[in-house]
């Protein structure tokens, strides 16, 4: 990989640029430790915005951050463009698509991938919204659509093409709902004249009995209500069985035609070859509570990959809890030169959880107080804002959504990607 | 297609949503015409700006505005998301890839596309930059390099990864020259400053005796001794015979080792098949002083794509005299049915030609006068806003820019693309 090796100075090593992994890069004491931070992507995705980029309503550039400009002081410091294939915990070494290299102390922070449940139909067939690729691969999905729309006059092939099946009613899925929802009454009727909205369907189905499990009764039942008033239909206590590309098969014989069908029901960690299966719990890495693993003195996790084995089902796997492990374990590695004895375990404080609901709702939960409706929007755009990684970033998106604001019109609806039909097309050929 | 006909209104058929179509497709009168405007992208490319995309200066959103947003009148307009595989003159027919479609009458707007002079090897291992997917691989590919220049110690290697020559010393040689001698001033230290600026080199190449053909004498010297100032490696007088993916190969054994050969050597009119060999001349379809074909009395032509037969040469294969071509045949068209005599013949008024060296110069050449620096860099600045479609385009541009202008270090460097290391990569596989 072309790093040179400091004298003195132990080399961490960092995979994964997400949430967490750039903490520990921005914080680890440069004079301490050679830092060197992988990614596959050149840039930092601020996940939370992805649904705005599959919707049309940001651009990529407003929630991507390239990492060589987040971090520019670059002394001990090297960023690599690389996939990571495979960790030798014996040799202390990771192996790549650009060579291996040795590490003192390597920290995993490889994020999360959907998780399909092991359904390979629903894999192949259903399209995934985890990275930019993904959203901007779905947006142009939804554009051509309508454009297909227009070619047929079979009404049920068109309300197949026309109807957006989302499965799981966490964040991501009641976001999207909302912007596909508001697409449907302010974008269909101007752009395509000649399609019957009545023809565009959004069902978002959720397993349990209510929407956002992980925000309160409250907050829930205000965005079931918010959405409704959208026009999404929403399934409860609603399990999905298969889908064949065409039908979404439910519990008690219920189905769903449509040729779209996004998964967010679900993630899991994102776990790169090398551990044995006891390092592993419920598809996460099992950390203690200084988030070391247990077997492997140098390796750690942070972020939606890791476990931490004394914490009731994991921490939920969200930007919060990877970006506090990341500062925490950050601190740590700089303390262990400082000879600091009684380092505490990490402790997550939970300062609060949102969701969007279309173009001017929110829903937050903040640990003494809720709120809803418009002012809960505005905390949440302030929030979102204040959380973009660098000006440029910060000025564009909050441009755009003053824009959308008051012309939601005006949007930016561009196919960039090669036009297709559906993901199996792609994978087909 | 699924286009309904319609009694007493003749249908228009427009192929090519770009500077001259999209003035037809505004300005046709609906209430004596039906118009149907097809395109291969559901958004209309400002093609002045490509450069900008391609060095990261921009987003696609910045210089592409969605067909169906520009047109917001529908009534008797109908937009298809279409390629247009073959024109039957005598059916009357086009077909494409969603069926075909019967005109009335034929407005052919399609453009241009990359001329390669005939060379395969050129065609197959150089870097075209003629539309936003090109633009977007040229930056993955730049951005690539930087990081595929840090894992060799091979000098040779590195040299040939940071090298890049841009053939054609016309506006976008000439454009995209100063935009990467900036990346290279002001990127590649902050970025990269494990990488020696002295392997970056930039050559222009120009088979003339001087730079911009097209404008003024005095502009062409300025353009030359403000490359010259940014680092530019420029070439008068070279004719590039051969390119082997490493080895540019010119003239009198001269020779040039690079992996990154951009070529912005010419263009040639896109011809749809179904013209005859007499109806075309260097690459353009003939048409007479109205902008009709010579053989097909419904059918015209307009844009980069028209060959006036009476003007020298034809006319320059840019935005104006496809912008004053569309309106004049749009005006025509619904003077027919006022039946008015005596139509004028189209005349083109040039009214001014610019190109921009890096951030902050310009040359700009009037009727009346010239500019050049600092002066005609805000002229350029303000006539291309003005010109860029819709009002989102124009604050997103202009707000780029004025961060760029003062921090030059926070323009977008994401690689969205799939990686790869040369466009035959992506070929062969």
């Amino acid at each position: 990989m072309n790093i040179p090796t400091i004298n003195n100075l132990k080399r961490v090593v960092i995979i994964g640029a997400g949430f967490a992994g750039l903490q520990v890069a921005k914080k680890l004491r440069r004079d301490k430790y050679q830092v060197v931070l992988i990614d596959k992507n050149n840039y930092h995705t601020f996940q939370p915005l992805l649904y705005q980029v599959a919707t049309a309503g940001l651009e990529p550039d407003s929630i991507a951050h390239s990492i060589r400009n987040i971090i520019k002081k670059t002394k001990n410091f090297f960023f690599r463009l690389a996939y990571v294939h495979y960790i030798n915990t014996k040799k202390q070494k990771i192996y790549t698509n650009i060579g291996d290299l040795y590490y003192d102390y390597l920290i995993i922070s490889t994020g999360s991938v959907t998780n399909y449940f092991g359904n390979k139909n629903i894999e192949y067939f259903s399209l995934p919204m985890k990275s930019i690729t993904e959203a901007l691969n779905l947006r142009s999905l939804i554009l051509q659509n309508f454009e297909s729309a227009l070619l047929t006059n079979n009404i049920k092939e068109k309300k197949s093409i026309m109807t957006f099946v989302i499965v799981g009613g966490g964040p991501t899925g009641v976001e999207l709902a909302g912007a596909l929802a508001e697409m449907k009454k302010y974008i269909l009727p101007y752009d395509y004249p000649n399609l019957d909205d009545k023809y565009m369907n959004i069902h978002l189905l959720q397993a349990t009995s209510r929407l956002l499990d992980g925000m309160s009764e409250k907050s829930a039942k205000q965005a079931y209500k918010n959405l409704k008033e959208l026009g999404v239909i929403i399934w409860l206590n609603c399990l999905v069985q298969d889908y064949d590309g065409k039908i979404v098969f439910m519990e008690k014989n219920q189905k769903i035609e449509s040729s779209n069908v996004i998964w967010a029901a679900g993630v899991k960690g994102s776990i790169i070859k090398g551990f044995l299966k006891e390092d592993i719990m419920g598809n996460r890495i099992l950390v203690d509570n200084y988030l070391k693993t247990i077997k492997y003195k140098n390796i750690f996790a942070i972020g939606d990959v890791a476990y931490i084995k004394s914490y009731q089902n994991g921490h939920p796997m969200m930007a919060q809890p990877a970006i506090q492990q990341g500062n925490y374990l950050a601190q740590n590695f700089n303390h262990f030169f400082n000879n600091k004895k009684n380092i505490k375990p990490f402790i997550y404080k939970n300062i609060g959880s949102m969701a969007t609901i279309g173009r001017n709702k929110a829903v937050c939960d903040f640990p003494y107080f809720k709120l809803k409706g418009f002012l809960a929007w505005i905390v949440w755009m302030f929030i979102h804002l204040v959380s973009l990684v660098g000006f440029r970033n910060k000025v564009i998106a909050l441009t755009n959504w003053i824009i959308q604001y008051f012309h939601y019109h005006n949007s930016v609806r561009l196919i960039i990607r090669p036009f297709y039909r559906k993901k199996n097309h792609l994978k087909k050929n």
